[in-house]
């Protein structure tokens, strides 16, 4: 079997962590199975790099910033082979350029073109553990660019498409996906399976275990993917496609997301654009927006909502005062929060949405906005009763059994 | 003009320094002269990560110390970019592949075979100052290799030589090369101009200004060197072929070396190839002899002498005891220092060996041993002169002149 493993920057913090990497790696390897590793830097590392470049401008190229940022990924991937090689195994350390990843010219926020697998290829058959430095690549100029935060996660889904892996497992310092966060309801339970699409609304819902742009690859390239802890043997959770088995359970997790202020608009002018208007002056002022609700007023005016991030609540403000010609009244509360019921299997269940609007009903939560995806309820609510809701809908959907 | 710096771990080793390097190389750009920076990593970082390494095994592999190791030189090579982008100069960052550096396969102390200067020449012909990652470059596998110890003087020479470089300045924390150590002889005196081979000699007698290898490969590629300091305006010494000039200077310079220690050995018996059995053994045991001396007793057997590192002078020891068969009786003294006279004068000069001579006989000073070359003389003497003969022999040559 040919498994792709992924360390990162806690898994890795410091040199007696990487020798427990080692150790792992070592166990799978004397298992029987071929084993790329990819690691990013040791913690800390990156944010003191950036800091070093933040003490001559704010804004440093971003070339340059790739060539700064990604010399952590290779000092760890040298130690991790230097380790293993002390243990007595054949390793070799590969920069991203070296494993053969071409990408675009986006510097410090690169996709991947292609990868060229022949030395690693060639590495794994002569016996080797491969070790590659995450988060990078070259352009096809040959200067050395980096995938973005989290980038290491996609390092590591497309090399084990390009290998045609078994698997790709991602160590963190979490040892599986819950049904919910388990601080908020002790009896979350870790889930055995999840698909692709369930992940990633759990991932942008806030589920912070895997980085969103790496599940979306997985998907894209059918890679099965394992969530697992670098600090216990549990065997975590495989992220994988959606199967008729899936469907039978109904919701996969409940997810509370506090980062969410919540604008209201009454009675904006029904003149055309108007709508387009507000967003695109938002998007200009790079206010990510989330929710949007819309319908239309008894007087053919037009009430609109929308979520943004709270720290840019102000922001969204002033911004739509500048409207304020065109909308009758605005109402901004930055006290609320996002609750989400996520799983495939609302596809082939119906009242599933009911359900959960019954459980905040009776426990006399009033619901601001509603949202629903093919495979998502989300309800915006008072910010106080986020976690009374989240425990009401993990019980209420036997999240616990 | 196109003209080469190379600035040290000392020079770039904090980031106030890197700001003071970029101010230097700023200047140079704005007085018209196109540049390539090479740079060192911060200094400590190599020791650090070599320190990192050491924690896993006191035989890393090669290869994977040449990727830990380049990673510092790349960390500098992108900051010093950064900071002279920030004060509004176009600059670029290169790794030692990117600008064109291939090497042999031999880890940790590769020799450059070959430089590419296109991607260098593009970035200058565009209007950049270009950065380059000192000590490192890539084998025909793409490999990173490393050059070995003082490598960035290495790379800096090499580069100058590959882009036709009108000169090449050697930035550290002393402002050039001086007829003696300063410490010794507060008259010591800078010098203008020094040869190749002078520069060489006194290099290899303890002057640890610039790496033996880069003189020779300056020497080689005819670059023009300048040792200058990174932290004064003062013009340096200038490394360069010599000329008939030159020759008018008797003595260029006297050097110090307390680092020797000697070994004696009396009657060593004829049989053929005893000498050759002696140093082959200090050789595999990897003890550097330096000097050698050799001549014949009154009685056909044969005194030979020659010195050794002190750090090396008990493993020397030991090593003699197991031709006791062989020689009548053994002397050694680690209390012993090596004095040398060195300068291209003396091809043309006679009398420079005899003045050194009386001089320490005028001193009371005892020689225990003499060899020379063709641009040096160099005397082993009791440790506790070794100031007193610089002294002596600085102001015999009107050194301070």
């Amino acid at each position: 079997m040919l498994v792709v493993h992924k360390y990162g920057g806690t898994s890795v913090g410091d040199l007696d962590r990487i020798e427990n990497v080692a150790n792992r790696v070592a166990k799978a390897r004397e298992a029987g199975d071929n084993i790329v590793v990819v690691v990013s830097a040791m913690s800390g590392e990156t944010n003191k790099l950036i800091g070093y470049a933040d003490h001559f401008t704010s804004t440093p190229a971003k070339k340059e910033m790739d060539m700064l940022l990604s010399s952590g990924e290779r000092v760890t991937a040298a130690l991790l082979s230097i380790a293993l090689q002390s243990k007595g195994f054949d390793a070799v350390a590969m920069s991203g350029r070296q494993a053969g990843i071409v990408t675009d010219n986006a510097h410090t926020y690169a996709r991947i073109e292609s990868i060229d697998p022949t030395a690693m290829n060639s590495a794994i058959e002569a016996g080797n553990i491969v070790v590659v430095a995450g988060f990078q690549g070259i352009n096809k100029d040959g200067s050395v660019t980096t995938l973005g935060r989290g980038g290491s996660d996609l390092s590591a889904v497309a090399l084990a498409g390009a290998l045609g892996a078994d698997q790709c497992e991602i160590y963190s310092d979490v040892d599986g996906i819950y049904t919910t966060d388990p601080r908020i309801e002790p009896n979350a339970k870790k889930l055995e399976t999840i698909s692709y699409d369930e992940m990633l609304e759990l991932s942008s819902l806030g589920a912070k275990v895997l980085q969103n742009r790496s599940v979306e690859l997985a998907k894209k390239l059918k890679v099965k993917l394992y969530a697992k802890s670098s600090f216990s043997d549990d065997i975590g959770t495989l992220i994988t496609e959606e199967s008729e088995n899936m469907e039978e359970v109904l919701v996969a997790g409940v997810v509370l997301d506090k980062n969410q202020a919540r604008v209201t608009l009454r009675g904006v002018s029904d003149r055309p654009g108007i709508a387009a208007e507000i967003f695109t002056k938002l998007a200009n002022e790079n206010i990510n927006v989330d929710m949007i609700i819309q319908n239309m007023g008894t007087d053919g005016s037009t009430n609109l909502g929308f979520t943004v991030p709270q720290s840019e609540h102000e922001n969204a403000k002033e911004l739509m005062a500048t409207f304020d010609h065109d909308i009758e009244g605005m109402d901004f509360d930055e006290h609320v929060c996002k609750v989400s019921v996520v799983g495939v299997g609302m596809k082939s269940h119906s009242g599933v949405a009911a359900t959960a609007f019954t459980v905040l009903a009776d426990a006399n939560i009033n619901i601001q906005m509603i949202s629903t995806s093919e495979i998502k309820v989300s309800m915006v609510i008072d910010e106080k009763y986020g976690e009374l809701a989240i425990r009401a809908l993990h019980e209420a959907y036997e999240l616990d059994k």
